[in-house]
Protein backbone atom coordinates (compact mmCIF):
# COMPACT_ATOMS: atom_id res chain seq x y z
CA UNK A 1 0.00 0.00 0.00
CA UNK A 2 0.73 3.49 -0.37
CA UNK A 3 0.84 6.70 1.76
CA UNK A 4 -1.51 9.56 0.63
CA UNK A 5 -3.10 12.45 2.49
CA UNK A 6 -6.42 13.53 1.95
CA UNK A 7 -6.42 17.04 0.51
CA UNK A 8 -10.42 17.72 -0.85
CA UNK A 9 -12.93 15.94 -2.56
CA UNK A 10 -14.04 14.94 -5.86
CA UNK A 11 -17.79 15.58 -7.13
CA UNK A 12 -19.11 13.96 -10.22
CA UNK A 13 -22.93 13.17 -10.72
CA UNK A 14 -22.89 11.92 -13.97
CA UNK A 15 -21.01 8.22 -13.45
CA UNK A 16 -21.09 4.71 -15.14
CA UNK A 17 -23.91 2.84 -13.40
CA UNK A 18 -21.80 0.55 -10.94
CA UNK A 19 -19.99 3.55 -9.31
CA UNK A 20 -23.17 5.54 -7.65
CA UNK A 21 -22.91 6.52 -4.04
CA UNK A 22 -19.17 6.61 -3.89
CA UNK A 23 -17.13 9.35 -1.92
CA UNK A 24 -14.51 10.21 -3.79
CA UNK A 25 -11.54 11.86 -1.62
CA UNK A 26 -8.90 14.01 -3.76
CA UNK A 27 -5.59 12.21 -1.91
CA UNK A 28 -2.02 13.47 -2.60
CA UNK A 29 1.28 10.89 -2.68
CA UNK A 30 3.21 11.06 0.39
CA UNK A 31 6.48 9.75 1.99
CA UNK A 32 6.62 7.91 4.93
CA UNK A 33 7.42 10.56 6.90
CA UNK A 34 3.71 11.60 5.90
CA UNK A 35 5.12 14.70 3.72
CA UNK A 36 3.65 15.05 0.02
CA UNK A 37 5.09 14.71 -3.29
CA UNK A 38 2.89 16.80 -5.59
CA UNK A 39 0.64 14.08 -7.13
CA UNK A 40 -2.56 13.58 -6.76
CA UNK A 41 -5.03 10.73 -7.56
CA UNK A 42 -8.66 10.40 -6.79
CA UNK A 43 -9.82 7.58 -4.29
CA UNK A 44 -12.90 5.90 -2.76
CA UNK A 45 -13.38 6.36 1.05
CA UNK A 46 -13.63 3.14 2.99
CA UNK A 47 -12.96 4.68 6.64
CA UNK A 48 -14.58 8.04 6.70
CA UNK A 49 -10.88 10.07 6.47
CA UNK A 50 -11.02 13.84 7.07
CA UNK A 51 -8.80 16.67 5.05
CA UNK A 52 -5.59 16.21 6.25
CA UNK A 53 -5.13 12.91 7.60
CA UNK A 54 -2.46 10.85 6.36
CA UNK A 55 -4.12 7.55 5.13
CA UNK A 56 -3.15 3.86 3.73
CA UNK A 57 -3.81 3.56 -0.33
CA UNK A 58 -4.65 0.27 -2.02
CA UNK A 59 -4.38 0.34 -5.71
CA UNK A 60 -5.80 -1.94 -8.58
CA UNK A 61 -7.87 -4.98 -8.77
CA UNK A 62 -7.13 -5.36 -4.87
CA UNK A 63 -10.03 -2.38 -4.32
CA UNK A 64 -12.69 -4.73 -5.33
CA UNK A 65 -12.44 -6.91 -1.90
CA UNK A 66 -14.41 -5.13 0.27
CA UNK A 67 -18.34 -5.07 0.82
CA UNK A 68 -18.72 -1.76 -0.51
CA UNK A 69 -16.47 -1.46 -4.03
CA UNK A 70 -17.54 -5.41 -4.70
CA UNK A 71 -17.65 -5.57 -8.81
CA UNK A 72 -17.11 -1.89 -9.09
CA UNK A 73 -14.97 -0.46 -11.32
CA UNK A 74 -12.72 0.91 -8.67
CA UNK A 75 -8.93 1.06 -8.57
CA UNK A 76 -8.09 3.37 -5.45
CA UNK A 77 -8.87 2.54 -1.91
CA UNK A 78 -8.39 4.77 1.39
CA UNK A 79 -8.35 0.96 3.56
CA UNK A 80 -6.86 2.87 6.71
CA UNK A 81 -5.95 6.19 8.69
CA UNK A 82 -2.85 6.02 10.16
CA UNK A 83 -1.97 6.95 13.48
CA UNK A 84 1.68 6.09 13.63
CA UNK A 85 5.04 5.19 11.64
CA UNK A 86 8.32 4.02 13.16
CA UNK A 87 11.30 3.82 10.73
CA UNK A 88 14.87 2.75 12.25
CA UNK A 89 12.99 2.87 15.79
CA UNK A 90 12.24 6.50 15.82
CA UNK A 91 8.55 7.35 15.24
CA UNK A 92 8.65 9.51 12.12
CA UNK A 93 4.85 10.20 11.89
CA UNK A 94 2.15 10.34 14.57
CA UNK A 95 -1.35 11.69 13.88
CA UNK A 96 -2.48 15.01 15.91
CA UNK A 97 -4.28 13.63 19.20
CA UNK B 1 -8.46 6.67 -10.08
CA UNK B 2 -7.06 9.46 -12.42
CA UNK B 3 -8.10 12.36 -13.81
CA UNK B 4 -8.07 12.68 -17.72
CA UNK B 5 -9.52 15.32 -20.04
CA UNK B 6 -11.35 14.14 -23.60
CA UNK B 7 -9.02 15.18 -26.60
CA UNK B 8 -11.11 13.00 -28.97
CA UNK B 9 -11.61 9.74 -30.48
CA UNK B 10 -9.91 6.49 -31.62
CA UNK B 11 -11.48 4.36 -34.77
CA UNK B 12 -10.51 0.75 -35.03
CA UNK B 13 -12.34 -1.54 -37.19
CA UNK B 14 -10.34 -4.53 -37.15
CA UNK B 15 -10.92 -5.37 -33.27
CA UNK B 16 -10.90 -8.61 -31.27
CA UNK B 17 -13.65 -10.43 -31.01
CA UNK B 18 -14.77 -9.14 -27.87
CA UNK B 19 -14.07 -5.23 -27.96
CA UNK B 20 -16.77 -5.06 -30.29
CA UNK B 21 -19.08 -2.20 -29.91
CA UNK B 22 -16.93 -0.14 -28.04
CA UNK B 23 -16.50 3.85 -28.13
CA UNK B 24 -12.91 4.97 -27.46
CA UNK B 25 -11.64 8.01 -26.69
CA UNK B 26 -8.24 9.74 -26.88
CA UNK B 27 -7.46 11.13 -22.87
CA UNK B 28 -5.01 13.61 -21.47
CA UNK B 29 -3.49 12.40 -18.07
CA UNK B 30 -4.25 15.94 -15.88
CA UNK B 31 -3.57 16.78 -12.77
CA UNK B 32 -5.63 17.95 -9.78
CA UNK B 33 -6.57 20.83 -11.40
CA UNK B 34 -7.50 19.83 -14.74
CA UNK B 35 -4.64 21.01 -16.75
CA UNK B 36 -3.20 18.39 -18.96
CA UNK B 37 0.09 16.85 -18.68
CA UNK B 38 0.79 15.77 -22.35
CA UNK B 39 0.39 12.00 -21.88
CA UNK B 40 -2.28 10.16 -23.82
CA UNK B 41 -4.13 7.27 -23.48
CA UNK B 42 -7.09 5.42 -25.44
CA UNK B 43 -10.09 4.63 -22.74
CA UNK B 44 -13.23 2.78 -23.16
CA UNK B 45 -16.46 5.49 -22.79
CA UNK B 46 -19.06 4.43 -20.26
CA UNK B 47 -20.49 8.01 -19.59
CA UNK B 48 -21.27 10.18 -22.71
CA UNK B 49 -18.26 12.18 -21.93
CA UNK B 50 -17.64 14.89 -24.53
CA UNK B 51 -14.36 16.49 -26.03
CA UNK B 52 -12.95 18.70 -23.21
CA UNK B 53 -14.72 17.30 -20.36
CA UNK B 54 -12.74 16.28 -16.77
CA UNK B 55 -13.25 12.45 -16.34
CA UNK B 56 -12.00 10.04 -13.97
CA UNK B 57 -10.42 7.02 -15.08
CA UNK B 58 -10.16 3.36 -14.00
CA UNK B 59 -7.15 1.30 -14.61
CA UNK B 60 -6.06 -2.51 -14.71
CA UNK B 61 -8.44 -5.00 -14.01
CA UNK B 62 -11.11 -3.39 -12.73
CA UNK B 63 -12.14 -2.29 -16.25
CA UNK B 64 -14.17 -5.54 -16.84
CA UNK B 65 -15.81 -4.69 -13.37
CA UNK B 66 -19.27 -2.98 -15.63
CA UNK B 67 -22.33 -4.52 -17.34
CA UNK B 68 -20.92 -3.03 -20.56
CA UNK B 69 -16.99 -4.25 -19.81
CA UNK B 70 -17.43 -7.97 -18.31
CA UNK B 71 -15.10 -10.40 -19.95
CA UNK B 72 -13.62 -7.77 -22.27
CA UNK B 73 -9.93 -6.87 -22.65
CA UNK B 74 -10.06 -3.42 -21.45
CA UNK B 75 -7.91 -1.58 -19.22
CA UNK B 76 -8.53 2.16 -19.10
CA UNK B 77 -12.26 3.23 -18.69
CA UNK B 78 -13.78 6.75 -18.08
CA UNK B 79 -16.18 5.88 -15.46
CA UNK B 80 -17.37 9.73 -14.41
CA UNK B 81 -17.45 13.33 -15.80
CA UNK B 82 -15.83 15.25 -12.98
CA UNK B 83 -18.26 18.45 -11.90
CA UNK B 84 -16.21 20.16 -9.24
CA UNK B 85 -12.70 19.48 -7.50
CA UNK B 86 -12.20 21.03 -4.01
CA UNK B 87 -8.56 21.03 -2.71
CA UNK B 88 -7.76 22.72 0.92
CA UNK B 89 -11.20 24.12 0.98
CA UNK B 90 -10.53 25.41 -2.47
CA UNK B 91 -12.58 24.64 -5.53
CA UNK B 92 -9.72 24.30 -7.90
CA UNK B 93 -11.90 22.89 -10.75
CA UNK B 94 -15.52 23.32 -11.60
CA UNK B 95 -16.84 22.12 -15.34
CA UNK B 96 -18.37 24.90 -17.49
CA UNK B 97 -22.27 24.92 -16.63
CA UNK C 1 -5.13 1.16 -23.71
CA UNK C 2 -1.97 2.39 -25.19
CA UNK C 3 -0.65 2.61 -28.48
CA UNK C 4 1.70 1.12 -29.96
CA UNK C 5 3.71 0.20 -33.82
CA UNK C 6 4.11 -3.38 -34.39
CA UNK C 7 8.18 -3.43 -35.12
CA UNK C 8 8.89 -7.37 -35.86
CA UNK C 9 8.34 -10.69 -33.96
CA UNK C 10 9.82 -12.63 -31.35
CA UNK C 11 10.42 -16.38 -31.58
CA UNK C 12 10.56 -18.27 -28.66
CA UNK C 13 10.05 -22.19 -28.80
CA UNK C 14 10.83 -23.52 -25.15
CA UNK C 15 7.77 -22.39 -23.35
CA UNK C 16 5.37 -22.56 -20.58
CA UNK C 17 3.22 -25.22 -21.23
CA UNK C 18 0.05 -22.67 -21.42
CA UNK C 19 2.05 -20.09 -24.14
CA UNK C 20 2.23 -22.65 -27.17
CA UNK C 21 0.33 -22.17 -30.23
CA UNK C 22 0.61 -18.31 -29.82
CA UNK C 23 2.04 -15.23 -31.80
CA UNK C 24 4.21 -12.93 -30.23
CA UNK C 25 4.74 -9.03 -31.92
CA UNK C 26 7.88 -6.85 -31.08
CA UNK C 27 6.27 -3.49 -30.18
CA UNK C 28 7.37 0.09 -29.61
CA UNK C 29 5.24 2.42 -27.69
CA UNK C 30 3.48 4.82 -29.15
CA UNK C 31 2.15 8.85 -28.38
CA UNK C 32 -1.21 9.94 -30.26
CA UNK C 33 -0.05 10.35 -33.39
CA UNK C 34 1.89 6.80 -34.04
CA UNK C 35 5.25 8.65 -33.42
CA UNK C 36 7.54 5.58 -31.32
CA UNK C 37 9.23 6.34 -27.72
CA UNK C 38 12.30 3.84 -28.22
CA UNK C 39 10.31 1.76 -25.40
CA UNK C 40 9.60 -1.61 -26.27
CA UNK C 41 7.12 -4.20 -24.98
CA UNK C 42 6.27 -7.95 -26.02
CA UNK C 43 2.50 -8.72 -26.95
CA UNK C 44 0.11 -11.35 -28.15
CA UNK C 45 -1.64 -10.85 -31.49
CA UNK C 46 -5.07 -10.88 -31.53
CA UNK C 47 -6.05 -9.15 -34.64
CA UNK C 48 -2.93 -10.04 -36.81
CA UNK C 49 -1.51 -7.21 -37.09
CA UNK C 50 1.57 -6.71 -39.62
CA UNK C 51 5.14 -4.42 -39.15
CA UNK C 52 4.41 -0.74 -39.08
CA UNK C 53 0.82 -0.77 -38.05
CA UNK C 54 -0.57 1.31 -35.04
CA UNK C 55 -1.96 -0.87 -32.74
CA UNK C 56 -4.38 -0.80 -29.27
CA UNK C 57 -2.49 -2.49 -26.53
CA UNK C 58 -4.44 -3.83 -23.71
CA UNK C 59 -1.64 -4.89 -20.50
CA UNK C 60 -2.30 -6.43 -17.08
CA UNK C 61 -4.82 -9.31 -16.01
CA UNK C 62 -7.50 -7.78 -18.66
CA UNK C 63 -5.26 -9.92 -21.31
CA UNK C 64 -6.77 -12.92 -19.81
CA UNK C 65 -10.56 -11.90 -21.03
CA UNK C 66 -10.91 -13.37 -24.51
CA UNK C 67 -11.30 -16.53 -26.21
CA UNK C 68 -7.71 -17.38 -27.18
CA UNK C 69 -5.99 -15.96 -23.95
CA UNK C 70 -8.18 -17.32 -21.25
CA UNK C 71 -6.18 -18.49 -17.97
CA UNK C 72 -2.93 -18.25 -20.01
CA UNK C 73 -0.15 -15.89 -18.20
CA UNK C 74 -0.68 -13.43 -21.00
CA UNK C 75 -0.26 -9.33 -19.67
CA UNK C 76 0.22 -7.77 -22.94
CA UNK C 77 -2.37 -8.11 -25.64
CA UNK C 78 -2.63 -6.17 -29.27
CA UNK C 79 -6.53 -5.78 -29.50
CA UNK C 80 -7.16 -4.11 -32.65
CA UNK C 81 -5.64 -1.92 -35.65
CA UNK C 82 -5.81 1.96 -35.72
CA UNK C 83 -7.57 3.62 -38.63
CA UNK C 84 -7.67 7.00 -37.34
CA UNK C 85 -7.30 9.40 -34.35
CA UNK C 86 -8.66 12.79 -34.15
CA UNK C 87 -7.30 15.02 -31.46
CA UNK C 88 -9.22 18.41 -30.86
CA UNK C 89 -11.20 18.30 -34.04
CA UNK C 90 -7.63 17.68 -36.15
CA UNK C 91 -7.27 13.93 -37.66
CA UNK C 92 -3.68 13.00 -36.33
CA UNK C 93 -2.91 9.65 -37.29
CA UNK C 94 -4.23 8.05 -40.05
CA UNK C 95 -3.00 4.35 -41.52
CA UNK C 96 -2.22 4.15 -44.74
CA UNK C 97 -4.79 3.31 -47.23
CA UNK D 1 8.79 -9.92 -7.26
CA UNK D 2 10.76 -6.79 -5.69
CA UNK D 3 13.45 -7.11 -2.96
CA UNK D 4 12.79 -4.65 0.10
CA UNK D 5 13.85 -4.03 3.47
CA UNK D 6 12.36 -3.91 6.46
CA UNK D 7 12.47 -0.62 8.36
CA UNK D 8 9.37 -0.06 10.89
CA UNK D 9 6.29 -0.52 11.35
CA UNK D 10 3.14 1.02 10.40
CA UNK D 11 -0.06 1.46 12.99
CA UNK D 12 -3.46 2.18 12.16
CA UNK D 13 -6.63 1.52 14.39
CA UNK D 14 -9.21 3.05 12.24
CA UNK D 15 -9.63 0.18 9.22
CA UNK D 16 -11.64 -0.99 6.53
CA UNK D 17 -13.78 -4.13 8.06
CA UNK D 18 -11.49 -6.27 5.98
CA UNK D 19 -8.37 -5.42 6.84
CA UNK D 20 -8.29 -6.16 10.77
CA UNK D 21 -5.96 -8.32 12.58
CA UNK D 22 -3.26 -7.47 9.56
CA UNK D 23 0.80 -6.23 10.69
CA UNK D 24 1.99 -3.81 7.92
CA UNK D 25 5.67 -3.30 8.07
CA UNK D 26 7.33 -0.07 6.62
CA UNK D 27 9.70 -1.34 3.69
CA UNK D 28 12.17 0.16 1.60
CA UNK D 29 12.58 -0.58 -2.12
CA UNK D 30 15.94 -2.45 -2.38
CA UNK D 31 18.34 -3.00 -5.34
CA UNK D 32 20.25 -6.61 -6.27
CA UNK D 33 22.35 -6.49 -3.67
CA UNK D 34 20.12 -5.49 -0.84
CA UNK D 35 20.92 -1.50 -1.24
CA UNK D 36 17.96 0.97 -0.14
CA UNK D 37 16.36 2.95 -2.65
CA UNK D 38 14.90 5.52 -0.57
CA UNK D 39 11.54 4.41 -1.56
CA UNK D 40 8.85 3.50 0.95
CA UNK D 41 5.71 1.33 0.78
CA UNK D 42 3.69 -0.46 3.41
CA UNK D 43 3.38 -4.09 3.04
CA UNK D 44 1.38 -6.97 4.71
CA UNK D 45 3.99 -9.59 6.99
CA UNK D 46 3.31 -13.05 5.72
CA UNK D 47 6.11 -14.52 7.18
CA UNK D 48 7.23 -12.46 10.28
CA UNK D 49 10.02 -10.00 8.88
CA UNK D 50 12.16 -8.00 11.95
CA UNK D 51 13.86 -4.68 10.70
CA UNK D 52 16.74 -4.58 8.80
CA UNK D 53 16.16 -8.10 7.01
CA UNK D 54 15.43 -8.58 2.75
CA UNK D 55 12.87 -9.71 2.06
CA UNK D 56 10.69 -10.51 -1.52
CA UNK D 57 7.49 -8.30 -2.10
CA UNK D 58 4.73 -9.23 -4.11
CA UNK D 59 2.03 -6.54 -5.38
CA UNK D 60 -1.40 -6.49 -7.05
CA UNK D 61 -3.79 -8.73 -6.73
CA UNK D 62 -1.55 -11.87 -6.56
CA UNK D 63 -1.66 -10.33 -2.94
CA UNK D 64 -4.90 -11.52 -2.13
CA UNK D 65 -3.85 -15.39 -3.56
CA UNK D 66 -2.85 -16.92 0.40
CA UNK D 67 -4.97 -18.19 3.29
CA UNK D 68 -4.69 -14.97 5.21
CA UNK D 69 -5.19 -12.15 2.66
CA UNK D 70 -7.75 -14.31 0.66
CA UNK D 71 -10.55 -11.54 -0.50
CA UNK D 72 -8.57 -8.60 1.79
CA UNK D 73 -8.40 -5.43 0.20
CA UNK D 74 -4.29 -6.12 0.36
CA UNK D 75 -1.59 -5.22 -2.34
CA UNK D 76 1.30 -5.72 -1.13
CA UNK D 77 2.71 -8.83 0.48
CA UNK D 78 6.01 -9.53 2.50
CA UNK D 79 6.23 -13.25 1.01
CA UNK D 80 9.41 -14.28 1.94
CA UNK D 81 12.73 -13.60 3.55
CA UNK D 82 15.96 -13.83 1.56
CA UNK D 83 18.84 -15.85 3.13
CA UNK D 84 21.50 -14.96 -0.11
CA UNK D 85 21.50 -13.65 -3.27
CA UNK D 86 23.84 -14.88 -6.49
CA UNK D 87 24.11 -12.42 -9.42
CA UNK D 88 26.94 -13.91 -12.01
CA UNK D 89 27.88 -16.41 -9.80
CA UNK D 90 28.99 -14.36 -6.93
CA UNK D 91 27.16 -13.90 -3.73
CA UNK D 92 26.06 -10.31 -3.76
CA UNK D 93 24.00 -10.66 -0.73
CA UNK D 94 23.71 -12.95 2.30
CA UNK D 95 21.89 -12.57 5.09
CA UNK D 96 23.77 -11.76 8.58
CA UNK D 97 23.85 -15.50 10.37
CA UNK E 1 5.86 -8.88 -21.73
CA UNK E 2 9.17 -7.68 -20.75
CA UNK E 3 12.57 -9.39 -22.01
CA UNK E 4 15.13 -9.73 -19.24
CA UNK E 5 18.14 -11.83 -18.86
CA UNK E 6 18.60 -14.51 -15.80
CA UNK E 7 21.39 -13.11 -14.01
CA UNK E 8 21.46 -15.58 -11.11
CA UNK E 9 19.38 -16.88 -7.65
CA UNK E 10 17.62 -15.92 -5.17
CA UNK E 11 17.51 -18.75 -2.20
CA UNK E 12 14.83 -17.84 0.55
CA UNK E 13 14.17 -20.72 2.75
CA UNK E 14 11.64 -18.89 5.07
CA UNK E 15 8.73 -17.98 2.78
CA UNK E 16 4.78 -17.72 3.23
CA UNK E 17 2.93 -21.21 3.00
CA UNK E 18 1.67 -21.40 -0.33
CA UNK E 19 5.45 -19.92 -2.31
CA UNK E 20 7.40 -23.65 -1.12
CA UNK E 21 9.06 -25.36 -3.80
CA UNK E 22 9.29 -22.32 -6.26
CA UNK E 23 12.52 -21.78 -7.94
CA UNK E 24 13.21 -18.02 -8.04
CA UNK E 25 15.81 -16.30 -10.61
CA UNK E 26 17.45 -12.51 -10.49
CA UNK E 27 16.56 -11.28 -13.73
CA UNK E 28 17.69 -8.14 -15.36
CA UNK E 29 15.35 -5.81 -17.52
CA UNK E 30 16.64 -5.66 -21.05
CA UNK E 31 15.25 -3.96 -24.42
CA UNK E 32 14.83 -5.34 -27.41
CA UNK E 33 18.20 -6.50 -28.46
CA UNK E 34 18.55 -8.00 -25.00
CA UNK E 35 20.93 -5.17 -23.64
CA UNK E 36 20.71 -5.12 -19.80
CA UNK E 37 18.92 -2.07 -18.66
CA UNK E 38 20.55 -2.24 -14.73
CA UNK E 39 17.11 -2.81 -13.10
CA UNK E 40 16.61 -6.10 -11.29
CA UNK E 41 13.30 -8.88 -10.74
CA UNK E 42 13.26 -11.71 -8.90
CA UNK E 43 10.72 -13.77 -10.95
CA UNK E 44 9.72 -17.49 -10.78
CA UNK E 45 10.84 -19.81 -13.12
CA UNK E 46 8.48 -21.78 -15.58
CA UNK E 47 10.51 -23.25 -18.30
CA UNK E 48 14.24 -23.83 -17.08
CA UNK E 49 16.05 -20.96 -17.82
CA UNK E 50 19.82 -20.89 -17.19
CA UNK E 51 21.94 -17.71 -16.09
CA UNK E 52 22.62 -15.45 -19.24
CA UNK E 53 19.43 -16.77 -21.01
CA UNK E 54 17.03 -14.03 -22.56
CA UNK E 55 13.33 -14.52 -21.40
CA UNK E 56 9.96 -13.84 -21.91
CA UNK E 57 8.29 -12.04 -17.98
CA UNK E 58 5.01 -11.62 -17.42
CA UNK E 59 4.55 -9.54 -14.62
CA UNK E 60 1.14 -9.03 -12.53
CA UNK E 61 -1.75 -11.13 -11.53
CA UNK E 62 -1.37 -13.01 -15.28
CA UNK E 63 1.20 -14.78 -12.98
CA UNK E 64 -1.23 -17.15 -11.30
CA UNK E 65 -2.81 -18.70 -14.66
CA UNK E 66 -0.55 -21.71 -15.05
CA UNK E 67 -1.01 -25.38 -13.44
CA UNK E 68 2.46 -23.98 -11.26
CA UNK E 69 1.42 -20.74 -9.74
CA UNK E 70 -2.22 -21.12 -9.21
CA UNK E 71 -3.39 -19.45 -5.98
CA UNK E 72 0.02 -18.41 -5.26
CA UNK E 73 1.26 -14.94 -4.45
CA UNK E 74 3.28 -14.61 -7.79
CA UNK E 75 3.69 -11.17 -9.81
CA UNK E 76 6.63 -12.11 -11.77
CA UNK E 77 7.36 -14.89 -14.04
CA UNK E 78 9.83 -16.21 -16.45
CA UNK E 79 7.04 -17.94 -19.22
CA UNK E 80 9.17 -18.58 -22.07
CA UNK E 81 13.16 -18.27 -23.53
CA UNK E 82 13.89 -16.03 -26.33
CA UNK E 83 15.34 -18.07 -29.28
CA UNK E 84 15.31 -14.76 -31.84
CA UNK E 85 13.77 -11.13 -32.00
CA UNK E 86 13.10 -9.94 -35.17
CA UNK E 87 13.19 -5.74 -35.29
CA UNK E 88 12.14 -3.89 -38.96
CA UNK E 89 13.31 -6.83 -40.96
CA UNK E 90 16.64 -7.86 -39.05
CA UNK E 91 17.58 -10.29 -36.44
CA UNK E 92 18.88 -8.24 -33.47
CA UNK E 93 18.76 -11.15 -31.04
CA UNK E 94 19.51 -14.37 -31.45
CA UNK E 95 20.50 -17.16 -28.48
CA UNK E 96 23.65 -18.46 -28.94
CA UNK E 97 23.61 -21.97 -30.72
Amino acid sequence: MNLARVRGTVVATRRSDKVEGAKWLLIEDCDQSGKGRGEYLVALDMVGANRGELVLVTQGSSCRWTSRTEDRPMDTLVVAIVDTIDQRGAVVYAAAP
